[in-house]
């Protein structure tokens, strides 16, 4: 899939010197992808919450001790990465890529991924999956990294919708940036009809993705359709977690896109 | 997807006593999903080969690393995980879930991953990723993994394959199995009417799990498909490379079986 829109560029590429809507939209339906997948993917695992109900547990040592890793392959100098535990990110023992500087310096102190941990852990895992434990923590704890990454990745995302409607239209947002206008900002932010359209589309895509995929088309049309996981509540994920942290990412930003 | 069959279980599950091939069925069947899902999300990027085609790689490294991580969480306990990396896998810093012994001891010293990663990044990943680099590294040898594990995991499923298949009828791989006749075996444990499902199978989930979601249903049936990842190159991977590994990972372990 070609993510080069236009002459414009996205973030995260090599060749990436501006943003456009396009290309922003394009990684954002793109995510939707992954994070539908990671949930499929978790939803085979029961709750298993002696793996992470602890303050020391097993799937936060996990997490912390990746992180670390990953610090050290250079994740973290990409932009669109944020992390859980790190206070300072470890150096990269490799070369690392320079990824152009698209967002406000203060972008990096934006990351609410405490928040997220406790939304994901507390709300949305018990959701989605089915309650029990089988003992299969290691697996599972990676599965809720990788989902835990996809969210984060999406939810911080905002930072660049936040720069591109910025520099879009600077005189709408500087007034409510300056007066501190959380309120202003959020209307600024917000648009009904476009967060509507994506809830279906993550629906659509979860019965897509997690439907049974037979050898023999056709045929079973009848046949009442089961899915991985339940596609009503991917869209609920979306529009009362999803969406809503993004914009406060969006938030956080702008609020610090004049220092 | 509940994973239990009938009375009988599945290896991996907490109250597994024995092996079913529908048990063993369904679990790859599933696995098939996580397969395609990797090569799909790994797909987003382009080869970047300078992440991985050195011997002290950026790729291989966080490989290594990673799975001296994963072994602290005990994810080696499991006898469906083996790691490309540790001759001694390190102790759990956690209490460690009791996985039935449904395989023969011996099953452990089964591990074909060196000649898996070999055949990854020399022959799978470039027919299915662009060619190219991003410098993205980081986020690309993460993909790779996932792809690694879920494949890594299919394959050495051969272990369960072949352990049913011993009990089903020893009185049939005794003899090959005396003789070290390794051709024989292959022999008893093709079933190619089966292999050309799979493939067939796996080439539709390629077709389902990486077409472009759109927000409405219908209407473009008649616009060109495009997919994340080409479908009969899923269908070339499983009929070229992943089922051949996994029924060499089944004579190995049968070889082993009468020790």
């Amino acid at each position: 899939m070609a993510r080069v829109v236009e002459s414009d560029t996205v973030p995260g590429g090599s060749d990436v010197q501006q943003l456009s809507l396009d290309s922003i939209r394009e990684s954002l339906i793109r995510q939707e992808d992954t994070i539908v997948f990671s949930l499929i993917e978790r939803a085979k695992f029961p709750l298993n919450s002696p793996a992470f109900e602890d303050s020391s547990s097993l799937t936060e040592f996990f997490v912390r001790e990746i992180e670390t890793i990953q610090a050290k392959v250079g994740r973290y100098e990409n932009p669109e990465e944020n992390p859980f535990f790190l206070d300072t990110i470890p150096h990269s023992v490799f070369p690392t890529h320079k990824y152009p500087q698209v967002l406000h310096p203060k972008a990096s102190s934006v990351n609410i991924n405490k928040r997220l941990w406790d939304v994901y852990f507390k709300e949305l895992l018990p959701l989605f999956v089915k309650p029990g434990d089988d003992g299969n923590y290691a697996s599972t704890a990676a599965s809720d990294l990788a989902c835990l990454h996809a969210l984060s990745r999406r939810i911080h995302y905002g930072k660049f919708v936040a720069e591109i409607k910025f520099r879009d239209s600077p005189h709408d947002y500087e007034p409510a940036i300056r007066s501190k206008d959380t309120e202003a900002l959020m209307k600024l932010l917000t648009f009904e009809k476009v967060e509507e359209m994506v809830k279906k589309r993550v629906e659509k895509k979860a019965e897509t993705f997690g439907q049974e995929v037979k050898c023999v088309s056709g045929g079973d049309e009848s046949e009442k359709k089961k899915y991985k996981v339940d596609p009503y509540l991917v869209s609920r994920i979306y529009g009362e977690w999803l969406i809503p942290l993004t914009k406060d990412v969006e938030v956080e930003y702008l609020l610090r896109r004049l220092d």
